[in-house]
């Protein structure tokens, strides 16, 4: 794959489902996966945030890239998450990854020691330069510590290997800023994390959406991309407001700061697509909050009543 | 060695000798640990932050304990970090520390998923669960994001794996209760981490320092430890002012934030130890970098002019 | 006027001209009035922020309402900020707007002691109990530390006094879970700070922009606006290309942190509107960095070549 | 009073006894001026945070001095906090201040607008530049935002009219390089503020404490500061002991974050020294923590059983 291939649309944050730990749960993997490519997901982005990467080992995650891809098929897009605090565990993992022929790698700064904006930009270079594979960034600030300033961006916008970002900082004023920056490299893509931000990230020029809730409620997060991609305002208003109830709902029934992940994964657990199960230091919910994200699922008529 | 061995003094958190990306540089690490062991010092400490162990890979972490206990060889104390942002590692990184017959392991909280601290205290008692050796606890909110509150140090003091906290947090109010609370389980050490701030803590009650000045000139730090717990105060401010000196000259070259760590690697090159080889995502100094290194060695007299 | 009055549109945050330390620059605030009236703003917004209220002592924010509101003479809507460390000191301020027959007063939380939620709905409590005017919520956490959470606009929503919020902290995801909140309210009012959002804000249902550019050049804020809240999407890229640009050249020739306000009213200073002299803390720009500014007011095409 | 009057031991920042908004409870302040004057303290230090000065209007400041000083009548020195967001106000209330012949004036950086360490060297001077007392600078960060780094300490640190700096940030390692700095003029006075660092800062060559809890218990922190004075660990530890149970157990009663301010200040209602009124935006505590507060007074030999 040539990095001048486009990347658009919904790109799933796959949940990584752990039937024990450090165990994939195969029957659910298969599940999430028909699931997420039924509902018309663009692509499936493997071993990023919601689905704890950093909390599994390398073995587990070459079984899961390898399971995954396998599934797909190459139905659609698969992308692969290579954060790490070592350079060499990255550079690894995206040779593994590039062997599963996957479409692209996504890394996140290192996040244990802070660094500066040169330090974070060598990093990438160094990545960039072992990597085969085409490379997004990704901005998570809240993970990572630091994050990809607006100068590093443009620093690194015209490298080769590089073929966009994924923002997850929910700032829109750095998206905007990004967004106006990638318009002197069309093959730069820029990516939204935040499912309550997709719309206008679309509005306002950005390629798509990395949303979590995509795992639950695929169709949702397609149809508001596709609103939001014809400027379609009446629909997107509709579509938007049941992307923020079904994020307000089932994101905080876990504790703070957390329960976006452990929401997620509980309900992907209460509507049977595969165990609930957290990799440490994370904790699946307990009945009583379960209980309440199944209500929760009813009224957002994601479960019978 | 059971939970009931003490732990006092100067504990080197040990630089990392490279001599390439992914390789231990070795006779730069016998240097070093001769240096500091003939210094005085009372213990080793590898793979801490100042080891850049999150930098490395698994396979060359499990080297370098190897080839440290055995040069090591019984005349100090050793101790290991374990953090990592998965647990699964964490556990087999202590199970084969534990065969090298280290003394305790050393665990930060994993460092990239935000949690709170009953998430926190969770993943403790299940790191805990499954290590053999007498563990540590390393507050270090600069690069875990998540402090050891101190209710969770409260909850976590009798758990009989647990021997103690290294605090690297800067926060003396902090630092004087955990003190306070310390002294209701005399098995449980408190460790300061930054060196400026050795004599204090031993003065308020700590049981020793984990300073990376140490590497460079353990003597210095052996000192002002025997002076603090001797509470000879005219020693201290004599010896107090050569630690902020070397620490405000060394420190401060290269840029922030990682400045401590690559200022002293760096000195160790210029003073012939070992190479001044960084592993990414950190850079060593450039050569007029160096030469600034080498002029404040020279006024700190740890190198002749 | 009524609780129920309409806001909406550009609402300029009004610079405050000086002549000197502590004194009005009478005949610039004269023409800064007369340009953005002229430019068709729906309002403007005295002593705020981008007005350096904080800095002013309450002599001269008195005489700077006597006089705005003059010189506006009922053109326009005028809203007044109230914030400061003292409760009694804006319940005053708001007694002395209200006499003057202004529109609204405006506050942000009181800037020194960091407060809870709760501490933060008891003081608006208080305030609103003392204010005759209409009330709007100020959420400005990177001045005020504390931001008005989520819960709290729900609390104080349907509070008869309070009719809307200005929004500040650049947080896409809070505003457009406000918007949402509002929707129980139609007299709770929506607007936005930062003016590189106000396009994206209006089209997920805010109600206009407090956008500080507006002093410079009010037509484009205006008509962005107006393409928001018509749903003209190419025009709203085609505008939006232009405040991006107009802020990142004018805001960033001034040091950060402060680097918008001080290039603001140099920009005021170099069209001939008024003095570009700042209330301390805050410094004017250096001669050197008000030829840049020229140089960007000639090539944004406000200043003639 | 010339800048080479030197100021050392306990200088106690006076809570302002208020029995109603805006009102200061007279007969409170004489009775809490004559506990801890005769508790045998050094200073009192008006307005300052935990006078809730920025929360009380200028009227009530300016009455506040005249008649603290008036009750002090030269018994011990007088310092008086002008910290304003409006130089203009600081100035004059220095002003009042050097009218009714108090010793020094201290003021923390304006806490409203994000400044640079350049414009807060600049602020200084030209507060500086207008006072005629002694001046100590206030590094409070959690308040203020802005924090006096080393640097802009050693610029400022020859300037005739500043006399020292009160650090309440907490940060030991950056009051021990204030102390080093300070060794270069000995007419610098620094003093720490965190009750519980009075011991170790003294030890490490400060000069004093500025501690709430002196409010309370004068003698105590009078005992510990002479103990530190005197280099006797032994005492030290066990008065030490004493600090840190009253600190941890009548300031985490009330709220975070103001359970301190909100404490001590019930603490004092309790021994019926004056009113516990809180200045708006904080509130007083509930009778149900008040009697937990009374119940802790108990505890410390405060009040009889």
């Amino acid at each position: 794959m040539s990095s001048e291939t486009k990347f658009r649309g919904i790109i799933v944050p796959l949940a990584t489902p752990l039937s024990e730990r450090d165990q994939i749960d195969i029957p659910g993997l298969e599940r999430l996966l028909e699931r997420v490519i039924s509902g018309g997901v663009h692509g499936v982005f493997l071993l990023g945030s919601t689905g704890e990467a950093p909390s599994l080992t390398e073995r587990l995650q070459r079984e899961f890239i390898s399971r995954a891809v396998s599934i797909v098929d190459g139905r659609v897009q698969v992308i692969v998450g290579v954060t790490d605090t070592s350079l060499v565990d990255s550079i690894e993992l995206s040779a593994y990854a590039a062997e599963q022929k996957v479409d692209a790698v996504v890394a996140a700064p290192p996040p244990y020691f802070p660094i500066n904006q040169a330090d974070l930009a060598a990093w990438v270079e160094a990545l960039a330069a072992e990597v085969e594979l085409p490379l997004f960034l990704y901005n998570m600030p809240s993970h990572s510590k630091v994050a990809f300033d607006l100068g590093t961006v443009r620093q690194l916008l015209h490298h080769p290997k590089i073929v966009g970002l994924k923002d997850s900082s929910g700032n829109m004023l750095y998206f905007n800023q990004v967004v106006q920056l990638a318009q002197e490299r069309p093959s730069f893509h820029v990516f939204i994390g935040p499912e309550e931000l997709l719309a206008e990230s679309v509005l306002v020029g950005g390629n798509g959406g990395i949303c979590g809730g995509a795992n639950l409620y695929p169709q949702l997060y397609v149809e508001l991309y596709n609103a939001a991609a014809d400027g379609d305002l009446a629909k997107i208003h509709k579509l938007q407001h049941r992307v923020l109830r079904l994020a307000s709902q089932l994101y905080s029934v876990g504790d703070p700061p957390s329960g976006y992940l452990t929401g997620l994964k509980c309900a992907l657990s209460c509507l049977g697509v595969c165990s609930g199960r957290m990799a440490e230091p994370l904790r699946s919910l307990s009945a009583d909050k379960s209980k309440a994200i199944v209500q929760h699922l009813r009224d957002l008529g994601l479960l019978e009543a």
